[in-house]
């Protein structure tokens, strides 16, 4: 016998399928909404609907936005001879958050994986090129976690854009701040001596 | 500017009202939701629906449930002579993974707390009342947490239960298993050495 009824069951279950939701949480969250008005309820639901219906991804770049071109992209107050090539929207925000980088972005929506059967034709590449074709920017920066699908990503669009008239960077790899040199792995301390820096 | 589209700002805004979900939690998951199927969504929404149209309280012990009276009211196995107040279902699901105890319950959904103009009948007293007047029980279990406004109610129980033909009693006040003394206030040790047991 379930300790729940089966609406808030089911509700818990789909609640705990969710990232960092364990059962506990997924409990206290379904009993939390069993008592909340049906008001605010259905502004949730409406919000869920909303995000599937009013959210898609920019034109230009491929952001998530709820407009034909992302505010980023319409934003002329942005160096727009400069692109940072992302792999995803949260990325994209993590970085705009630390508000060094006021260029524009390419949000690839994806990584290459063999392994997942994700190709190069399964992101969105062909506009990063088509952009790039048309001389809109200086420099590209890959701003690509660097996992090892992070990496083949990167290597594959160093690889496309070598050739075209465009500076092409990529963010740099070592020792995050804060981080103490003991915990890290050879392969992060090895870049980091590498991509060491003159002071 | 805000760095999400206006749909997934409401969302974040919704969740991280939830009991346990931050800003940054709240982020995520949103972000999440957006990349989810349609269908997952649809079913979420659903769910959210159905525990409020389908949730209920027993018509007998108060516990939420989807039937007229709940599993536990309804399961003739338990031992119906004996009752335990609780304050709510969590508490009352939390002394039912304790798996200790097999009588029925009586949840009053709510304390009394002059302060918040919750007076008696606000909370599922009566029917409490006239359950124990009808002879049902031999023993009440008052199972209400030990916080102030759960002793006013405590005792307040306590006064209205004194004369009737029932047992009375409350669970200990004391150390939580795996506690150490020397982090529990006077209130607690006071209670815990009065309510001592002998071994």
């Amino acid at each position: 016998m379930d300790l729940y009824p089966e609406p808030i069951e089911r509700l818990i279950g789909k609640l705990s399928k969710l990232p960092s939701i364990g059962r506990r949480s997924a409990e206290r969250l379904a009993l939390k909404l069993v008592s909340s008005d049906l008001e605010e309820i259905e502004e949730l639901r409406q919000a869920l609907s909303d995000i599937k219906t009013k959210v898609h991804n920019c034109n230009k770049c491929g952001n998530l936005t709820d407009k034909e071109i992302c505010d980023i992209c319409s934003n002329d107050r942005r160096n727009n001879r400069i692109v940072c090539v992302v792999e995803d929207t949260p990325n994209l925000i993590a970085i705009e958050k630390s508000k060094e980088y006021r260029g524009l972005y390419h949000v690839l929506n994806g990584l290459i994986s063999p392994l997942n059967d994700v190709q190069a034709d399964n992101i969105n590449l062909d506009s990063l090129l088509e952009r790039v074709d048309s001389g809109e920017f200086e420099e590209v920066i890959l701003a690509i976690s660097p996992t090892i699908e992070g990496e083949m990503t990167t290597l594959f669009l160093a690889e496309l854009l070598k050739d075209k008239n465009v500076k092409v960077t990529r963010i740099a790899s070592g020792i995050p701040i804060g981080g103490n040199i003991e915990y890290f792995d050879s392969e992060t301390l090895y870049k980091a001596l590498e991509d060491r820096r003159e002071l």
